[in-house]
């Protein structure tokens, strides 16, 4: 799946994810309008809005980008109908060629970890069936129970030829609290990106490893430092726009093949019709706001590659 | 929450959480058979052998347990149908009066960490109308982001007077990897308990703060130092029985009150009747071993407060 993410992003040439990632104040009125007209004001009716709302900027912008990452917390404030919107959205997504990033952040124990793998990129053998859950490319994880919570997962992932992104140094202000505590003189998150690194050799497509890494836009100098630890990780970059990154900053993730790197726009991208800059595009057109959103994302992070 | 609680352990006198994390390995032949009928070997099916397996361990052991704490992970690998077999769980076991702590182990950056403490322990606006999600009583955080990334759990549980317990020192045996690392001369886990104490100081119950901890059974020796920085935080002790943490090592992890922690048992309890000791049980009167092995856990416990 890697080797799937990484011709994407050259067939777009766009390093972009856009992060699917729905608020309820991010959905139209006129599609909140009908579904709530259809499902009343309950979980079913905001679960419809986000998933029709998701639709609209998939169809929108298919042709131009590799991945998307949906965040399972927008849809796990919903309860069970949320989930559903987040399985018809991954569905969706996967059926028009993107590769689909689970945002999941999980990460346990072996036994426990090795249930969400299962149930994320994996099979589950049901009697003489095998079935699938929620069917991810790609997920997110948490390295904080160490080597034998990640197992599981890289198991899965070799097994699966999926992938996954661990968590290194993340884009939130107090992101430094823990992870750049000094240990040995080095900082938390080289430790973690040391074990990522080693974790990854272990489960290799190609050029890159199954096994990514998670570093904010917010930390470019931090970036660097840690793409040189990790040179074969594909590093999954939060943080962009929004949250303060700039694309100039941002060369250090990318190597010297210009792959190595996919940025995550979430608010920039579907909720571009709200953002000042595309107030020439009404509610209605919300997804073609998001559109253009997108071909100036692309057009912006060229300053990453400006030597 | 926590006072409900400490009331819940005080009455039932088992300072016991059951931890419903059931594997189809664990489920009786029957249960299987008749779910499998009913709705094929689908995801369904195994939901739904899931959720009577529960069903049955609750009604046989409500009376002697004051929570339970389900594996949210060992109901996300069925999909979108397990997540429906963790909500009627959640349910049941709320109506039986039983505290129900939903081991989730989410931690993200704020706007994410606030829509996973809606979905799980808090109330979502839909329109004019209030809707919650999965409404869990307790739900179980991972501290790697830092402060951004607990203060709307933080902020839920004092709005909605409910509890978390963060990720202190895991049971599993590669959780030393980063946890035990040392920063100014202290271990990652004592950092992350000072943290916690600080926390916790601004959501007090009435003793106890809404805000506890999670300790494994198999470092007691550590249980001892973080009960003193935390000598507020309720501690919830995973690791106990099959992980291999022992009830006489127990004692430091409880309070001179007699409070203070929490013991949790998942397999050694719900799959009772595939243990040797518990071979007078048929897989049909699964739930009456499952009693039993309560009943035994209860009385091993008092070891711990043995001076």
């Amino acid at each position: 799946m890697i080797n799937k993410l990484i011709a994407n992003i050259k067939e777009k040439d766009a390093p972009i994810v856009v992060g699917l990632d729905p608020m309820l104040s991010h959905v139209p009125q006129h599609i909140l309008n009908a579904a709530f007209s259809e499902y009343g004001e309950t979980l079913e009716g905001a679960a419809e809005a986000i998933w029709q709302f998701n639709k609209g900027i998939v169809d929108a912008t298919c042709d131009l980008i590799p991945a998307v990452k949906p965040q399972v917390a927008m849809y796990e404030q919903f309860g069970i109908p949320g989930m559903v919107a987040f399985k018809k959205t991954v569905d969706y997504c996967k059926e028009k060629g993107i590769v689909v990033i689970g945002d999941i952040k999980r990460g346990d124990i072996g036994s426990t970890s090795a249930a969400y793998a299962t149930g994320h990129i994996g099979k589950v053998k049901i009697g003489n069936n095998i079935c699938k859950g929620f069917d991810e490319d790609f997920i997110t994880v948490n390295p904080y129970l160490g080597t034998d919570g990640i197992k599981p997962f890289a198991d899965v992932c070799k097994e699966e030829k999926k992938g996954m992104f661990i968590l290194v140094k993340t884009s939130n202000p107090s992101s430094g609290e823990f992870q750049d505590r000094l240990i040995d003189g080095k900082p938390l998150y080289e430790w973690v990106a040391r074990k990522v690194a080693e974790w990854g050799d272990d489960c290799m497509g190609g050029d890159y490893s199954y096994i990514g890494c998670v570093i904010g836009a917010t930390y470019p100098k931090m970036g660097e430092v840690l793409r040189k630890i990790m040179p074969k990780q594909y590093i999954l970059v939060p943080g962009y726009g929004a949250q303060g990154g700039k694309a100039k900053d941002l060369a250090p993730y990318f190597n010297e093949d210009g792959l190595g790197a996919i940025v995550n726009s979430s608010r920039g991208i579907i909720a571009a019709y709200q953002n000042e800059k595309y107030s020439r595009f009404a509610p209605e057109n919300y997804a073609d706001a998001s559109r253009q959103a997108v071909i100036d994302m692309r057009e912006d992070l060229k300053q990453a590659f400006v030597k």
